[in-house]
């Protein structure tokens, strides 16, 4: 069980609002703003770099705490400034050649189909789509028959942009990926903080997420994991100071580990403060959270259903935080202001950031409410009660008209 | 005039120490630190987008504010979380093929030197290197001789990160670049801040920078300009939906303008903490600023001169506020701990920073002191007698021996 006791006085900014957009960006709870805020006035005192050697073996010690978190070795871990950065940093570095095949699952993620598209056409290489499970899915099965050796990277979302569907079968994907010698990229970048994600458990060989959405993370932070089997096969890119050392006119060294993909330059107040992020978490316990943050989306999700008007999207057998929904007669934009306007916060998930599955399902644009644990039950009635106010003037509206 | 009484109650930590480290990260004035913290206290209250969302405007008036700053026009600036990153998203999105030729300084920097050199390894380029002129600065006319069709790109460092040496003819550069076609990418990393930089006048097509040295601003912030000439040439090479939209199964669309090179995931406070050491730079003005750092470099190069036992070692006849030296009989790390205990923060450049030049000169390692407009002349002189001291100590020591 979650101290809820603990967790409200470090989250002040949920008292006096519901807030359901930790699928967009959480609140940070207070030791995580403390961390960052102490850091950055630490810099302007006695500067950037004298800071930074103080908290050197803090900074050092990060890389243990995402490995606990994430299933994986210290030196498989790096940080970057975001999920998307993570997860190019890793697929620029596949390599891939004319006719080869990448493969997406339906839920593919807008910011990685696009560098997907771009690669593919770059260098003459296939993007193909799996077609998902009956439960919306991304399904196993459909992605074996379609496997050859052709095929040199499997992308799976872990959890969608757009929906509360969990891919529920990863590590049969990454077995199946792994018979041809496919890597499998598996984006968790709305999955890690609110599910327990395990990397060797899954066998996935990339692992990428973010610190701002359900880790609580400080914006313009994320972090990437590469297990050995990438390791042998990536190539990377560039790499600056950091990911080498400059050894001659015409030569240099690459690092062995993970932080080859990091920069020189990053901001070590954010970066102690995703790692404050990821001890708090699990401090209250990884399993704790995902069945708070499962129960308030599930509660959520019957709630809303009961409302006249109210239509619940998600996929999946297996659900999570994330709840989307549409009103009858109401655009997205109006369900979102009419909430704001009484201090809900919830937000809108568009066609674009998830075209195939948005395509297939013939939708353009869905209201979305994520709750974190920090959200109680009687926050997410209060929010379903404005949900239904509005639901009833547009039906009102449709009346008239 | 800098007006003084207002700089030093915006940099209480400069009261307290001698800060000789604005090359590697300066002190952010009060105004930036509370632009940064406010915003991060903001974000906890009511959210990552929903606070974003109230500084919208701000954001965007920030692309002016630099275009100002820099010489150039706001659709042709970026934002990125680094100079290198800024560095690299240009250079990668050059075209080049194999037996083209990538001209760089003596003083090329080894963040840019390992992806040149990984780059070039991978499509079967050249990099080579345009002997300087007899000052020590980057050489028009030796560059001249070497140009071709061949050549694709002339990186030029308009400050080195390991002495006070100012590129002198980036005009000069730009030009010749031009008559063959090529590419002028300057790295404004050292010089943004403390000089002032136009990239029109300086007809540069790219030109990357750091917020955390010389501009006083935040950690883990960059920017990019990206003039027409590399407008029209450069193919960006991943972007995601911030440089992108997704438009359909196959297809996506790319920004017009220099934020194609933005990725969606960004620290919204450190942007506005960016902003705010441009619009402080801007008040203060460029002018002012380049006068008096230039006089501070000026000082304290000649102050060290004097010290027996001490050698300054900066190239250039235009020099600037990075200041290096080594101590006879003294190891680098020995005089920076020195100064240290003395609350006198300096550091240390080494080979592999700037290899060319370091090994043309037989160096390994120098002393680095780099005062901004904030550190007075007497701090300066405290820091010059307790670098006398060191040198008495290691004549002391080679005395005895």
């Amino acid at each position: 069980m979650i101290d809820m006791a603990r967790v409200s006085a470090d989250t002040p900014g949920a008292a006096h609002r519901v807030f359901l957009n930790s699928a967009g960006s959480s609140l940070p709870p207070t030791p995580v703003l403390d961390t960052v805020i102490a850091h950055l006035r630490r810099e302007a005192e006695i500067g950037g770099y004298e800071a930074l050697d103080e908290r050197a073996a803090d900074l050092e010690a990060g890389y243990g705490v995402f490995a606990e978190l994430l299933g994986c070795r210290p030196d498989q871990v790096a940080f970057t400034d975001s999920a998307t950065r993570s997860w190019l940093a890793a697929f620029e570095a596949v390599p891939l050649t004319a006719g080869d095949r990448i493969l997406v699952g339906e839920l593919e993620y807008g910011g990685n189909a696009i560098p997907l598209l771009m690669r593919a056409r770059a260098v003459g290489a296939s993007v193909e789509v799996v077609p998902s499970d009956g439960d919306g899915s991304f399904a196993p099965d459909a992605l074996a028959a379609m496997l050859d050796e052709r095929v040199k990277v499997v992308s799976v979302v872990q959890v969608p942009t757009n929906g509360g569907v969990v891919a529920a079968d990863v590590r049969r994907i990454s077995d199946a990926a792994h018979s041809v010698g496919a890597l499998v990229l598996l984006d968790a970048c709305q999955a890690v903080g609110q599910l327990a994600v395990d990397a060797e458990a899954l066998d996935v060989d990339v692992l990428t997420g973010t610190g701002r959405k359900w880790l609580r993370g400080p914006r313009g932070t994320g972090f990437l994991v590469v297990r050995d089997r990438a390791k042998a096969v990536l190539r990377p890119k560039l790499a600056d100071l950091q990911g080498g050392t400059w050894t001659g006119a015409e030569s240099y060294a690459l690092r062995d580990d993970a932080r080859v993909y990091e920069l020189w330059e990053n901001d070590t107040a954010t970066r102690l403060g995703l790692i404050a992020a990821a001890r708090y978490l699990l401090e209250l316990g990884v399993e704790a959270v995902e069945e708070a943050v499962t129960r308030r989306g599930a509660h959520l999700r019957s709630a809303l259903a009961e409302v006249d008007g109210v239509t619940v999207h998600d996929l999946g057998t297996r659900k999570c935080g994330l709840v989307t929904f549409s009103v009858d007669g109401a655009e997205a934009g109006e369900v979102q202001a009419a909430l704001a306007a009484r201090d809900v916060a919830v937000s809108i998930t568009r066609r674009s950031s998830t075209l195939y599955d948005m395509d297939r399902r013939g939708l353009t644009e869905l209201v979305r409410a994520s709750p974190h644990y920090f959200v109680g039950e009687a926050q997410l009635d209060a929010a379903v009660g404005v949900v239904a106010e509005v639901a009833a003037g547009a039906r009102g509206r449709a009346a008239r008209a």
